[in-house]
């Protein structure tokens, strides 16, 4: 079932009251334009606008420098094609939304923009192209604002929106930072720039004021932490050092002169001893305290933000609400209602796919008293209330009872299926899967392992067949039951890829073991299972599921800040390294066919792989670069074949991406940790279970409370039957609200604003909410405050 | 002025009440037991016992291996000695507290049996020695307990519960994480163990099980990253392979056999594009994800057992201040109250040093209407009350003005006097201080440079000669003048050592250069001056110097940590590697004097000097694996020569040090800031701020609102010359509450948490309150949930 947007619900009340122009909805709601935003939100056209976008970004792998060179004329007609069908999206939008809120929105602008200059740019570089003049595709770089700024990828426009919110905050600690960084440099000069230091290489270093900047700044990353720190620190000086600090103590009336003929007399009491302090007191400040207080500005502004726009969306979705009951409502008595006949014919038009029976629920839910109307209270809720998913439990008994119901019923067979009920019997298969996984860590060349596999192979198979003859199959294949199915598919997959294997071992001799490892490596991913039915990893596994759909959205802002570095990075390292085979014979084949790279990190280091020659390698360096490690080899390296300067480059994309958006991103991880933390369930949830207890349709409460026991209550046939303890059942049904755990950390945090705000209010205006800063107060605590 | 704890008041009330045992008081209320206290809590004998514990800790510096080595008979009389200060320490704090107290306290405890173990392993150590058997010095991981127990170190104390109460919560996450850690490695072993991989240097690596999982354990702290990773990736076959399975969906018709045979004719499409996937997901999943859940949950639980600590020290703190009050009461109409004698004569006990001034102003706070007795409200505040450290500003006007009026009070000193007080004056130096800076960094061979200096010198001496005719002397060199000491300090250091060298260098030809490098770069340091007179950067600047003394807390817990593992360290690897000089013909001199090392990439990084010889090269060594680049080639390096099993050693130091420790600090200044964000004014301090304004004792609020503003208005003479906008000074003095600033976090928060206990609420006894447990609910938010 498709989420409910209290957007769709107030254009289909519009649609239903039949209301003309109204300034407050910003889609128009004419039939034929409902039709079109219809038409518009329907998931084959998102996917459709999804594949154009990263067609056109993919488009980069067969430009000059390509992956897979393909001529120009094809790239660049594939690029219009995809800048039509972006034009075409961006008229369809036009087509629904009232003018004025068209050309308000920047995101609509900057499309048509990019759209122009892609457009420009194209035929200057075709032109040129033909009077054979190179230049440069800058209009490459405005592809990733197609995938920021399309209206499906709010998550993304949202991270870019925290960014940029970020941004003021953090120049001031980076500030400070480079202010703390160039003071250390300035003291570095001082203390060893003439002292003649080298690496353990041999290589002069410490010699120019911008060479400290940098390498300094490598060490705040750590990535060159004991080469630089450790190449002449004198270990026995720092002790000599604390040693005559501690005689000067005790002896104070030792003069100046005498301080002075003493130092110089040992000659090892260098001021060596000055390097072990000044880098301890280097990476205490820069590494610990300002990558930490990086951390804490962008955790800060992240939490605000988060918070301003959780609010934002509340208080729309409540006005919204309003609105759509403003359309709809009469007169009853002395207060305004919606008659169930129209909230029918609005939900049905919002929600087609669901059932007769679980409508009426929700009526009976909305409508308490059956007073044939909904008031307004009720009417608000209307959309979480079509949000919270109900599952329908149809109880049927088990076909094997209706076939043959003597043998199924019989004593052996009830207490075959008590057994598979069990917790032991699930504990059983866990145990089983432990002994598998370390039969597969095993040498696998032993005939006794192999035979082993078929026998693990075989117990599983009766697993599923056990649970298949005591549950109901149909209950068992349910939607939700996503680690029934899983387990099937892994162990059929595993089956029919052994005899495979088998058949044609023994006839071509082809071995296809790595299939196999493969379903093996599947089947050791059931051990999550076990993890996550230990009660104390439980938040643990939740925060990790549900930061899991937040995932993609960083996916998407890495692949824009990538894409971004990616162009420029071709533009200027192309070519510039080469990597040959171990055993070729060009010139300067060690240094990467570049004689600048001789004696160098990046060529020792067998590194000339990692080039900006075209798309696909250049994402492979930037990779390399986000996880730090040796990234100042990278850097010098490719300083070394262009000009020094090269390095802004680098340390560009180590701000950007480390200092940023890593720190968001754990920003991210932490607040859904705490939040997972001050789980709780929302009031209308409350009133929905509430309700369908009273109708006496649910499933008993403690079966619910214990989520781990789900696939062994799916089908509580045996149960119902048993006791009947549940009232009557009316159409043999029984409802259950789906499991809280699959939530992103967004809708929690939007269900926690929600509950603080109190039915009555109806928050600020549309133009209000728009402007809503994050200074202004917040009714009540929101997010991680809650957590502890 | 020293501190005044809500412990010694209680004392004190006992003392001054002449009160006889009272279960409620830990501590003894005999005269003789309250000099003893006194004399326990005196800054030298806090000072001695941490002299004596830093001496026996340091003992290992001498002990074999030692750095400098004594004689066992000498080491071993100085621990005799330390043990039995220890011991005396102990008993002096037996005579002041109720044998109850006493026992029933585990540090007292815990310090008896570290003494005894010392010495029971000293004796059989010597006695073997007598017998030439050698043996270990087992106890000496013993020593860093008297650090942690001695009651002078509660903070280290408290980072230590923090930790032990952190650890069940981490120990899930960690099974977790080592869970995926090993699935991940049954993966590798599976898909790369067969493939005859091998690294860049052309060693095989992804073989045995115990190898994959530290290798990726090491990828997880990134610091082998592009090696590991980029050993054997094929980046087109990433490509192919996308390509490829995009044929297939497609083309969704080609059978299986074809999919075979296709993928069996393009020999380059062989699984390495696994690795690539492989590789990001583990990054992701491990180093990304896990290691900022580990932040999170030692976050979590730092905030929760923070605010717990604070909690029960505001407790304690109240039940004192009722304690004492009870003991010092006596009936007044309806009410108890304490009359003016006592409170004065208790006042002067516990706080010696306050003029009386100063202390007749506390009076009129606590006893507003002059009615001669303090009720109890006033009382319950006395403690803050003291510790508000109120400035006297006696006025004075400037000596020059009354040594020679007419010229001091002229026009042109007059118009001198405001130019120097005007914002520009400081901004004009600000900008000399940054050409200064500018000036350093520049080549100082040139003669042009070395005369600027000699320009800079005579500026800065113009400054404070300006500064001091402007402003009165004493004013000028206040107690709380900081910065104005420091620059004067600097001043005239840097011109002694240039008038020093320049005579030096025409006598001697003696460069002491170096000398007045350092002078110059503390002058550099004025440069953070500049920063903090800057808005913006003021949060950053008040974090950075409130977690200056937990610092010193942090510092004591990582040398507990490197003390503990560097005398295991020694005894695991002492002797195993060798450095030689660079130059020298010894066997093996380039593998660090042991075949085993042949060929390791520690060897071949020349880390020769870091081994575990002693005492000191052991910190070395600590403190580049808690940096943690590179520590992986530590490990294997000290695996190497000893034992595989060896690598356990550096792990469990990571865990220790980079997982809990670091976390910890980090999670300290994430709190740190989001504390600073949301500082108030404390209740008692607007209180004392109203009364002093209202006896009309006080500096304009305009001026006290601006704090960048107090080193000029110090001495406000020519303002209330001026004006006389303040009414009568009844004693030429003038009251101001110091500087907000230089608070650590502990204070922060614990006021920030009594502003919330109303202050008729007497709170838990003393039993309840060391039973309380973090879950206890808490009256209101704390910490960090009002920074937003």
């Amino acid at each position: 079932m498709a989420e409910v947007a209290s957007q769709e619900l107030l254009l289909a009340a519009a649609f239903v009251s039949d209301a003309q122009y109204n300034r407050n909805i910003p889609f128009k709601t004419s039939p034929e334009a409902v039709r079109l935003y219809y038409l518009y939100n329907r998931w084959f056209m998102r996917t459709a606008t999804y594949f154009f976008i990263f067609l056109n970004l993919s488009l980069a792998v067969f430009e000059e420098p390509a992956v897979y060179p393909l001529p120009f004329l094809a790239t660049s007609l594939v690029e219009v094609l995809c800048l039509l069908v972006f034009f075409g999206r961006l008229m369809h939008f036009a087509k629904i939304t009232h003018r004025n809120v068209f050309w308000k929105d920047t995101k609509n602008i900057c499309i048509m923009v990019a759209i122009l200059l892609s457009l420009t740019d194209l035929a200057i570089y075709g032109a040129l192209r033909i009077y054979n003049i190179k230049s440069v595709r800058w209009s490459r770089i405005v592809r990733p604002i197609f995938l920021i700024n399309f209206a499906e990828s709010r998550q993304i426009r949202r991270a870019f929106r925290s960014i940029r919110n970020t941004l003021p905050e953090i120049t001031y600690v980076f500030l400070l930072f480079m202010f703390s960084l160039l003071m250390f440099s300035l003291m570095a000069l001082k203390l060893f720039g003439e002292r003649n230091l080298q690496t353990a290489e041999g290589l002069p270093y410490f010699r120019d004021y911008l060479e400290i900047v940098f390498d300094l700044y490598v060490l705040v990353t750590t990535a060159n932490s004991p080469d630089v720190m450790m190449s002449q620190l004198a270990i026995q000086n720092i002790l000599q050092f604390i040693w005559k600090m501690a005689l000067f103590c005790l002896f104070p009336r030792l003069s100046a002169q005498q301080v002075i003929s003493l130092s110089s007399r040992m000659p090892a009491f260098d001021f060596s001893s000055w390097y072990a302090l000044f880098f301890i007191a280097f990476v205490i400040v820069n590494t610990y305290i300002f990558m930490s207080l990086f951390l804490a500005v962008v955790y800060n502004n992240y939490k605000k933000h988060l918070k301003n726009e959780i609010r934002t969306l509340a208080y729309m979705k409540r006005r919204k609400m309003i609105e759509a009951f403003n359309l709809l409502k009469e007169e009853e008595g002395t207060q305004f209602v919606v008659r169930e006949a129209m909230w029918k014919q609005l939900v049905k038009l919002v929600a087609p796919d669901i059932s007769n029976s679980h409508r009426e629920l929700l009526l009976r839910i909305s409508d308490d008293e059956q007073k044939g109307f909904i008031d307004k209270k009720s009417f608000l809720q209307l959309a979480d209330l079509l949000n919270i998913q109900v599952i329908t439990l149809k109880i049927r008994s088990h076909p094997l009872g209706q076939w043959m119901p003597r043998v199924y019923r019989s004593a052996v067979s009830q207490f075959l299926r008590s057994v598979v009920r069990h917790r032991g019997f699930v504990w059983t298969y866990d145990v089983i899967i432990l002994i598998n996984a370390v039969f597969i860590a095993l040498d696998e060349e032993s005939p006794y392992i192999s035979y082993a596999e078929w026998v693990f192979l075989a117990l599983y198979i009766i697993e599923i067949l056990l649970k298949v003859y005591t549950y109901e199959p149909r209950a068992f294949f349910g939607k939700n039951q996503f680690w029934n199915w899983f387990d099937t598919l892994i162990i059929f997959a595993a089956l029919t890829a052994t005899i495979l294997n088998t058949t044609l071992k023994s006839t071509t001799k082809y071995n296809s073991q790595r299939i196999l490892d493969i379903v093996f490596i599947l089947r050791v991913l059931r051990l999550i299972r076990i993890v996550d039915s230990i009660q104390r990893f439980r938040v643990i596994m939740n925060t990790l599921i549900n930061i899991v759909p937040t995932m993609l959205t960083f996916g998407g802002l890495t692949l824009v800040v990538y894409c971004i570095f990616a162009i420029i990075g071709m533009e200027l390292f192309h070519g510039k390294i080469q990597f040959f085979p171990p055993n070729s014979n060009a010139p300067y084949a060690l240094e990467c066919g570049n004689p600048a790279l001789k004696d160098s990190l990046f060529a020792r280091g067998k590194y000339c792989k990692n080039n900006f020659n075209n798309f696909a390698s250049s994402f492979i360096v930037l990779m390399e670069l986000t996880v730090v490690n040796q990234w100042h080899v990278f850097a010098n390296g490719f300083a070394n074949v262009t000009a020094q300067p090269a390095k802004l480059y680098f340390i560009a994309f180590h701000i950007v991406m480390v200092i940023i958006i890593v720190n968001i991103f754990v920003s991210f991880i932490l607040e859904a940790f705490f939040v997972e933390y001050s789980l709780e369930k929302s009031e209308v949830e409350t009133a929905i279970e509430q309700k369908i207890q009273e109708l006496g349709m649910g499933v008993q409460e403690e079966a619910l409370q214990d989520e781990q026991l789900l696939d062994n209550m799916e089908s509580p046939d045996n149960d119902l039957e048993g006791e009947g303890g549940t009232k009557a059942q009316p159409k043999g049904l029984v409802f259950k609200i789906a499991s809280k755990r699959y939530r992103t950390v967004d809708a929690l945090l939007q269900r926690m604003f929600e509950a603080e705000i109190p039915l009555e209010d109806e928050g600020p205006s549309f133009e209000e909410i728009l402007n809503l800063s994050p200074a202004t107060a917040v009714p009540g605590d929101l997010t991680s405050e809650r957590a502890v």
